[in-house]
């Protein structure tokens, strides 16, 4: 590898996190360069405007065959795909990663068709808006941000030392997880969270006029509904059995909720709020 | 009725939404002297610290036998007892409103006990937080909320007068409601969210140590599962029949999500998101 610590970066897929990411690593000198690959020149264009890549091209093949560090950065559903087109064109010395909100799939993909020990370490740093695309790119936006990152014995140790610079080097704190388990727990932290939001803001809207109604607990509430629809399809779709298992626990508390309230029942109605309370300060500590 | 606006202002309750109206009536002159009522003395010496009241009393009927306006600031379980004591105490010519979050039962109860035309007009200002009590009391609190007022012919249109001035004094946006169409509207756009926000924060809190898979979405999204359950309890109480009709319409959504997602159908999974986003834009116009 080249100094500075990163070589050559090629991230593929120039929107709000790779963009980020791009900016994050050009302030701190850390990579020698950045090569960006899009599927359309104005996002591109876009990036090499902010600074947030050196160069662009539509080609991931001509991009990473130099490559020391690929950061795959499309969306959700088009990783595996993308895993398939860097492996077969980047340098074996090459170390790859990705930013997927769902890693199981993914992981087990690389796990089935890399050669050993693996140079493909699967990631999911915990940043990100509702803002997409790579004009809002930030290079602060993975600073203090949980980064997920994958936990295997059969990972190449050189590889995943690289994997956990990265993501310190932005800034991030790097959480070791098996794939499994991180998708089980996302599906509870982020994508239950986000399914329920896109239900509450459609109950409210069908009852008419609700706008007059609405005051910051719906719009703190509802925040992440105004995510990109593509981008939650796939991440659902992606994580089905632990996301159809976190819905059902939500059905669970919602359905005991409701009896208890249809009953008038005022203790057990207060003690759902007291430990919905007490579940948050614990999970986020205020 | 004296001069000041509203002459001597009795808040009764003076928690965060009592103490925070003391302090906006104060910061612009508008009362000529405010007396609160209140159950324990450490809440009164508190508000009378922070300038909010300039008298406290724990005996409510003391409390109003000279108020020309007084505020019912209380929980929404306890507006209706108070109100039988405020409108046995009162001198005919005082306006009363309250703050409580829901309305269909405490208008029913004022028109069926209060003198015609009736001064006392329902109200719900749309200003809150999670956090509560006299020292977290503020005076831009209402600064800009929707301050729902209730819309009845019964009404006394001076006492209703009075009501929206009230509101316009310290910064509100007043909106006429009848008090049903108004508690509907609460339940999808507030009583609905908080609901869903404390089974969301349980849901992810059951699954272990998932405070590492926390990020800005889940704490904006569970934001107002951090408020009292015992208010909570109350609004929910208070609110029964809209709230179910709610809760029903979230379930039925959140069941059609479900199928769609146990059959990989990625159309009817964007579908849904997108109406959310929608949904949300519209209701909130961002």
């Amino acid at each position: 590898m080249t100094s500075p610590a990163f070589g050559h970066v090629v991230i593929v897929g120039v929107g709000l996190l790779g963009a980020s990411l791009g900016l994050a690593l050009k302030a701190r000198g850390a990579a020698a360069r950045i090569t960006g690959v899009g599927r359309r020149q104005a996002s591109l264009d876009t990036a090499l405007r902010t600074g947030a890549i050196d160069a662009g091209l539509l080609d991931c093949a001509d991009a990473v065959r130099d490559a020391d560090l690929v950061i795959i950065a499309t969306p959700a559903a088009q990783v595996v795909a993308t895993l398939d087109r860097v492996r077969a064109a980047a340098p074996p010395h090459a170390v790859v990663t990705d930013v997927a909100s769902t890693k199981a799939e993914i992981c087990a993909h690389a796990a089935a068709t890399w050669p050993a020990p693996r140079r493909f370490v699967g990631s999911h740093p915990m940043a990100g808006s509702h803002k997409f695309g790579p004009e809002h790119g930030d290079p602060a936006l993975y600073a203090g941000a949980a980064c997920l990152v994958e936990a295997d014995p059969a990972l190449d140790p050189q590889a995943l030392d690289l994997v956990h610079a990265l993501w310190n080097t932005v800034g991030g704190r790097v959480v070791d997880i098996a794939p499994e388990t991180h998708d089980a727990m996302v599906a509870r932290s982020s994508h239950l969270p986000h399914v329920v939001a896109a239900a509450v803001a459609s109950v409210a809207a069908e009852a008419g006029d609700i706008a007059p109604f609405v005051g910051p607990g719906f719009r703190d509430s509802t925040r992440v509904a105004a995510g990109r629809p593509e981008v939650w399809r796939d991440i659902c779709l992606t994580n089905r059995a632990a996301l159809l298992d976190a819905l059902d626990a939500a059905d669970a508390r919602l359905a005991a909720f409701r009896n208890a309230l249809a009953h008038g029942d005022a203790a057990a109605v207060e003690a759902f709020f007291e430990a919905g309370r007490r579940a948050r300060h614990e999970t986020v500590g205020e």
